[in-house]
């Protein structure tokens, strides 16, 4: 069976992840990837292989910098069966006229509205509702760790109210201009957060609850999640539950932070160090006058990458299976 | 009426602002200081004019460094009527000995355990249970801000549970040595955090559950707090009550995080940008599915201060009313 031809449209800290991914699997391929700077991470790209796609008046930039350009992003698209959206949050929106015009299937990342696309996307969640459809939206990190703990527990045992406090991080490793370096910032002031709503995009049924603030960290966003379960549980239970979640890793073995979250991503050869993984803390899962509490620490740049992978599959009808296609991403990515 | 005699002991973080705080009431006097080492503030100390004493084997270096010591420890704990004990947490208890022998009252920070004196204080809250009595403990400053908010809000509408996410700054500004600079440390890992059977400390019936993190800031604590009130309200009422509280400020005026709160400190020419008063969020303050949440910013460094006046005034029993101790600390203190 010939490959589905898969575009990154933006190859910054999602679609490079993306590409990486998407090329490690045998039944997609990459066919190329856009990007409007000729920078390191475009001459990585192109030293990887993966043919390099530019605006046209930026074509003359990327030559001089010595990267081949294979063609303007129109080509690419045309060439492509599928387009994952890696552009900034609210950009991919524009880009929505030129996929129809090319009738190629298209993802975009959480940073965008659902309403773009219809279908906001979790792996675990509702992989089926992005069986064959053109546009899918996979959710946002944050959105994507709710979805991965919510979804078990919710049909195991009921949810009948969440209520979570996200800690954010500030910026990405890599973000040098931002803010803020001493301080806490809620964000939003006006409560609850968006999050909430936009875990109820993928589980319309859920009742949850979200504050959010953001943290002088680059490293991952942090999870306060308060449960109250319809069945009477144990933590033990909760925690047999998490275990059987291919992407749920529950952490310990002297693991405090989130410092240390990293760097066992880096002692496991991770690329990037990335933790695709939701780290829920072992210690942390208790029940608490028949509440369920428990802290998570979600990788804000990696978390969503298995998510757009399984999506293309659902999308091109590759995989009828949610669970199947899941462990055919995690066998491929080595999660 | 003879000033009521007081002694610090411990004179760093919380010991030097208590020592200024009683320096301005008129019916209490600071009859010393007591510092182990001769640093830049042991020499703040003697130019302000506190009597400064320390241990016998350290006199000499306080003297070479041109710090006239007044005498040891001993001899400040005969000479009050009542040691605000600032020793750092766990350090204090040491010292219980030394205040029963010398037949003096004493008052420890929120960093030792109740048990050791028995009662533990917050002005708004339970004023009265420290009246006449010889060991008080303040409570420690995210106590402190919860009290604050809660004990109004119980007395108005009753609290029927109160979840509450503690987000702690790392260390104080002035420490070099600590972290974390760059992660988010759930800590404790196990849940709840100890900070919620601390409240019930000061109000037994209360109902809450508190989990806490560490995060790479130094300037103030902030709380996501969730509470189920008994009576039915909005969250205008709230806003009211909060607005009735001397020791409770809402904050708004593109005030969006605890840098600009410090900022706000350092303008309205508060010593050492200290800000006393809890800092709640206005526009944070929403009803939700009948439950209240808001933010609010706790400075670690001094909200305890007013409240240490005030757990003299009542030990001492200069004021039976608490409301009127609290006023007179606030007019004097500049609240």
């Amino acid at each position: 069976m010939a490959k589905v031809k898969v575009a990154i449209n933006g190859y910054g800290t999602i679609g490079k992840r993306v590409a990486d991914a998407v090329n490690l699997q045998n039944d997609m391929e990459v066919v190329g990837i856009s990007k409007t700077r000729p920078n390191f991470e475009t001459m990585l790209a192109h030293e990887k292989g993966y043919p390099v796609y530019t605006l046209t008046e930026k074509a003359d930039a990327m030559k001089k910098a010595g990267i081949p350009v294979a063609g303007t992003i129109e080509d690419m698209v045309a060439n492509a069966d599928v387009v994952v959206d890696c552009t900034p949050g609210g950009v991919g929106e524009e880009n929505k006229g030129l996929y129809e015009k090319a009738g190629v299937k298209a993802i975009w990342q959480g940073g965008e509205e659902h309403e773009l696309a219809g279908v906001s996307f979790n792996a675990s969640a509702n992989y089926e509702e992005a069986f064959g459809k053109d546009f899918v939206r996979v959710v946002s990190c944050n959105t994507t760790g709710l979805c991965r703990v919510i979804y078990p527990l919710d049909r195991q045992f009921g949810v009948n109210k969440v209520r979570v406090t996200l800690m954010r991080r500030a910026a990405d490793p890599r973000d040098v201009k931002k803010g803020p370096i001493n301080a806490i910032v809620p964000n939003p002031i006006k409560l609850p957060s968006h999050h909430g709503p936009d875990v109820k995009m993928v589980m319309p049924h859920i009742n949850i609850v979200s504050t959010a603030v953001k943290l002088p960290t680059t490293l991952m966003h942090v999870h306060t999640v308060n449960m109250e379960l319809d069945k009477e549980c144990s933590a033990e239970d909760v925690r047999s539950i998490f275990k059987e979640q291919s992407r749920v890793r529950l952490i310990g073995q002297g693991i405090g932070s989130t410092a240390e979250i990293i760097e066992l991503g880096r002692d496991l050869g991770r690329p990037r160090n990335d933790m695709w993984e939701n780290c829920v803390w072992d210690d942390s899962v208790t029940m608490h006058e028949g509440e369920l509490y428990f802290f998570q620490a979600i990788h804000q740049e990696s978390i969503v990458i298995p998510d757009n992978v399984d999506a293309i599959r659902s999308m091109m009808e590759l995989e009828k299976d949610g669970a199947r296609s899941i462990a055919k991403t995690n066998r491929a990515m080595g999660i």
